[in-house]
């Protein structure tokens, strides 16, 4: 099995497993107050140190949660609240290509007239255009900083000047924070994944600061995370995940250096495939990943074939890749459904092998001549 | 240290480490349509097998969470929406006992006339007044099955028999599922957390089934867990869950055989402690918690004390009990403010050494002294 998915989920990291093993013989509840408790508590805030620190953010800023979805939950239920507190619905600048943890929420407030939603149109060359946004009147902008399924990045800095001191700026890094850099400085509010890292699935973290302070608190219970977050910290997982911010600078490096690889992938599919077509292939994008449309290709007999030749690839979002409807996202950039359905991404993991590299690119390129031939 | 506390958290089983070191060597998101992803779903759902059968329901029942409080808060949110969609406020009968998680989001629905909440009473004897409760009018009950701070058992028989047909009945078995047995076959919804049985916190379950069906969805995002609750599931964590699921004839007889041990300790402290009380003493409880009030004696005094002579035990609900408020579900009971936090829960763990048992029993003998004779 060649893994060309690290955007579903990265392979877990060899600090992250180390983690968890040394962790493993520790017990108890990081709110205990006894020796036990204090200990994990101790372990854990250590992790939120190098969380803070790999978001550019404070220690007293993170809040820990079970993944980037319940991130965004939180934001929307507190954007919720909000609007009811204001007696009016919120402007919300947001993209099209919002994971569908946030982009479902956002529509439903909108159809509750909760949420009034401006969405940044963006083309498929990758051009966004701001001006088609009153930015002044915007309550909230949401913001993915890089797309999932095409790796494009979000126009951040062009934002940055065009907000108004007033506006909350939310973002999603879950995607770009382990792979280009720390969010933005004007950002107040930052949900990221722990599995999008190299920890394992279950844990991540908000940043909240600046104008996210003022934001109405959702969820009642105990009072762990400053009472923000209530329910006992996955402190096993956070662990890893502190361990594995703690490397964040040669995880950026080492996912930056897989340009050359993943601009050598695309040249050769290119040239194997006819009228394949990569999204946008000219544009600010992740460092490891490929969106490739295959045109005329059947999407399911695509993906069948590859998974039979032993390449684990995306197609979609991986939380909502088992059911059958096309990408929202590529739909709205203008791919019809038969092509969102045959978009296949490939998204290079750290850990890949040249020699991996090169059989997972050998099988592809097989697999896609055949279907094409057809 | 010895460990009194595991109704804090449950000491991370054997068989919850190995699974995890095991599955140390996945990697994956379990919603990818590919090799990798399947196998990882596969695994989790032999978790959810073993979940749904310790609790006596089915694997499609099972939806995995991050723990009691996600549970909790789910049912909060789509109960809020049942009210909303019904256009009028819920009966919702409850009680004093429960978990910070639920009764906080209770009473704050129930201050937006979306609940009317009906207390069952109970009093210090442990009697519960269930004729208090006019039960034809309830649409829903929810009840703690066991309380965490005193072991008090619901009279779940006796509720039973006077629910109309039409009322959901939701539990929250986090203490009692692996210490007694089952839920009963007629609860709708069922609230589990990982870390009460032996799997490390993060990880938990609601088993879903008759009137539960016909619940609003609240969450809306990646299409997980049947819809139901997106995020990518905690597998580690899960697997550990399950794992820890397939023992749990074991763990319950090794909970019912701390009885006599539990018995033992209320002896001895009684007799060492004048004027101490033991919370329920004669009443159902769960074989391995006690709760002792030190008439008299300085709560924070004796959290200190205790925690320096080397000993966990609890005060009060874990996740608050950093906070310094005395618990609301012993002054609800009665107790003066002094009482409830002069209240010391000791929860025995399984895997207590005799030794230990009485190496912690004499540290406790000499604290509680000490302070009893200022």
């Amino acid at each position: 099995m060649i893994y060309f998915d690290a955007n579903a989920s990265v392979p877990v990291r060899d600090t992250a497993k180390d983690a968890i093993k040394n962790a493993l013989s520790l017990d108890g509840n990081p709110s205990s107050p006894h020796g036990r408790g204090r200990k994990i508590r101790q372990l854990l805030d250590n992790a939120r140190k190098s969380v803070a620190s790999a978001l550019g953010g404070l220690e007293k800023q993170v809040v820990f949660t079970s993944g980037a979805t319940e991130g965004n939950r939180w934001l929307t239920q507190a954007l919720h609240l909000l609007a009811l507190k204001n007696g009016r619905p919120l402007n919300i600048a947001t993209s099209s290509l919002e994971h569908p943890s946030m982009a479902k929420p956002l529509l439903n407030q909108s159809a509750q007239d909760l949420f009034r939603l401006y969405e940044i149109p963006v083309s498929l060359d990758g051009e966004w255009d701001l001006d088609a946004i009153p930015w002044a009147q915007m309550d909230v902008v949401q913001t993915t900083l890089a797309h999932n399924e095409t790796g494009l990045l979000l126009p951040a800095d062009a934002i940055a000047e065009r907000l108004s001191e007033s506006t909350l700026w939310a973002v999603d890094a879950s995607q770009s924070f382990a792979r280009i850099e720390k969010p933005p400085q004007r950002t107040d509010f930052i949900v990221v994944s722990g599995h999008k890292a190299g920890a394992p699935s279950g844990c991540g973290a908000i940043l909240m600061r600046g104008r996210a302070q003022a934001l109405p608190t959702p969820w009642l219970g105990g009072g762990q995370e400053n009472g923000l977050r209530p329910g006992t910290e996955a402190w096993l997982l956070q662990l890893a995940f502190g361990a594995v911010c703690e490397e964040i600078t040669e995880i950026r490096k080492a996912n930056q250096a897989l340009v050359s690889w993943r601009d050598n992938v695309e040249k050769i599919l290119l040239n194997e495939w006819p009228g394949a077509q990569v999204l946008f292939q000219k544009c600010d994008r992740l460092p490891n990943t490929s969106a490739i449309v295959l045109n005329g290709v059947n999407g399911e007999a695509l993906r069948m074939a590859v998974d039979v030749s032993g390449v684990c690839v995306g197609f979609g979002a991986a939380c909502s890749a088992l059911a059958p409807e096309p990408s929202p996202a590529l739909l709205a950039l203008g791919l019809t459904p038969q092509q969102a359905r045959s978009t296949l991404r490939i998204s290079l993991p750290t850990d890949l092998s040249e020699e991996n590299l090169h059989l997972g690119l050998k099988r592809l390129v097989a697999v896609g001549k055949r279907l094409l031939q057809r």
